[in-house]
């Protein structure tokens, strides 16, 4: 069963209406009353992250993957919790050593603290991250508009391509494996677009599940479509580089997850106001895409102006 | 590892000082300027519930557990989130039915309402359980002062009786079993002393890990000490003719955990204040000894006023 239809059918009854969650149908809650934004995420072994060989590296990758679900929404985050499970091994002392280390940088580098969580005893390593942030408002899903632009921020596929490389999937030289392997863990967390996002988004996400998956979910319960073009979706240099290499295709490594990356809804006469910010904040924001009347379906548009059908559309949390 | 040193050596550099935390030493997190309390708690069959075989009454344990967490300091849980691991198994949709429904009795009771959270897929059944209450004030640990005397509410022991029942350890008639499986899956939380509690106590926690090494962690910062009457300590009618029934000793029932009462110490003087508070809200409250100097050493007296020594402190968390 789809998380999303799991959570629809059997829990959607139990959040109150008109509050923040949306009817849980967002990564985060907001209580505009108290001026409160928190989210909860669990991050698996074998689901999250493959295993925990590198928990120095382990722990930033699911740190930032929360930080970015309040990011994506506007939000800067203020402090965390972690609950973490784990056996001896995972709580050995060389590895806490190297967690709390990373956390240090984490801190450090993004203005947080730790204020609590829990530790349990488990066979498989799995980390609950709490974020909390103050804000008087934030940038919802499903508030897309009519004919809005559709942009995201930074590149995509990097990540995905550093998981091939862990997986042994994709064989490359040292200097690419480094650069995508470090994608892979390390997205980046857009806490200077955070704080002016409010002001040109009508909606927003991170892609944490792919580019469609995540971009279904900003309008899903909206009655629109969208259209994309495949030319204007950002990939980095070096994921370029690696495509040439080795005859692979844009398509399959766009929408794969793990990218981090905000992707947001804005109305065309902002269109100036983001290239400025773009410019200003030295980040990276592409125009990728329209909002489409319901009656049109969803498409991708390629190189040669042709539709295109996308066969895996992202990650779908199932059980 | 004790979760205690472990979180000690490791993690308390992570928060900021003076803050509500008390550099993690506490069951939540207090944020004093935006009256914000916070509790983070991960449950895991096997450690925390033998397994999910009742679904419908594990779910409450863990949300009153959870919520015991706030109430013990003088706090109202207002709204809370789940991040829920299993199998295809956790997540069928009769148990899926029966934690929706379960969860919608606690909310009425408690007035709560659930705000988020997250589903993944895991070979075990774990619960991570976010509760937020907002408050000015709380009861924080480590603020018991020398003479206070030392409380508990409710009784101690039901909840071993019954895990004993569950696990085949122990047999009795039906009626009795059902009191204690019940006291087991079904804590009380007192919400009407969460109200009041921050007028009249110095220090309180909620008894998970048993009577003693609750007790402990209530001063394991202060130089202090405690002395406690076997015979003040509360047992239920139940349990006191299952001891005679069983011929079995009550010292070794009453300090074992998941009792999820609140303990508490108090001033003297505000003893005509908790006998009135116990009375109006129809709730046993029993003074059960004293906080003495860090020159004696930490005691119980028992029937004949002899000292004894107890082997089995409580639960600690290890890994």
């Amino acid at each position: 069963m789809q998380e999303f239809k799991l959570i629809k059918e059997y829990f959607s009854n139990l959040s109150k209406k008109n509050v923040g969650s949306l009817n849980l149908n967002d990564d985060v809650y907001f209580d505009k009353s108290k001026r409160l934004v928190i989210s909860v995420d669990t991050y698996i072994e074998g689901v999250h992250f493959i295993n925990f060989k590198k928990p120095e590296l382990v722990i930033k990758k699911v740190i930032r993957s929360s930080l970015s679900d309040l990011t994506c929404k506007g939000v800067i985050p203020k402090y965390y919790f972690i609950s973490a499970s784990g056996n001896k091994k995972t709580f050995s002392k060389y590895n806490l050593k190297k967690i709390s280390k990373s956390l240090k940088q984490e801190q450090d580098k993004f203005d947080i603290n730790l204020c609590g969580g829990d530790t349990v005893s488990s066979n498989k390593t799995s980390f609950t991250i709490v974020v909390v942030g103050f804000s008087k408002k934030i940038v919802f899903r499903n508030k897309a508009r009519l004919n809005d632009d559709i942009y995201v921020t930074g590149n995509l596929g990097d990540s995905y391509v550093g998981l091939k490389i862990l997986k042994k999937e994709i064989n490359i030289n040292n200097k690419l494996k480094k650069y995508f392997v470090s994608k892979y863990f390390l997205p980046d967390i857009h806490l200077n677009l955070a704080k002016k996002l409010v002001n040109f988004a009508n909606s927003s996400i991170d892609i944490s599940d792919g580019l469609i998956a995540d971009l279904e979910k900003l309008i899903n319960n909206q009655k629109l479509s969208y259209k994309l073009y495949l030319n204007n979706i950002p990939i980095s240099k070096s994921l370029s580089k690696t495509l040439n290499l080795k005859r692979l295709k844009k398509l399959s490594f766009i929408s794969k997850g793990d990218d981090y990356q905000v992707l947001f809804t804005a109305s065309p006469d902002k269109s100036r106001i983001i290239i400025k910010i773009s410019q200003s904040l030295g980040l990276k924001i592409s125009k990728i895409g329209k909002i489409n009347t319901y009656n049109q379906k969803s498409q991708i548009i390629d190189q040669k102006g042709k539709k295109i059908a996308l066969k895996h559309k992202g990650y779908y949390h199932r059980f």
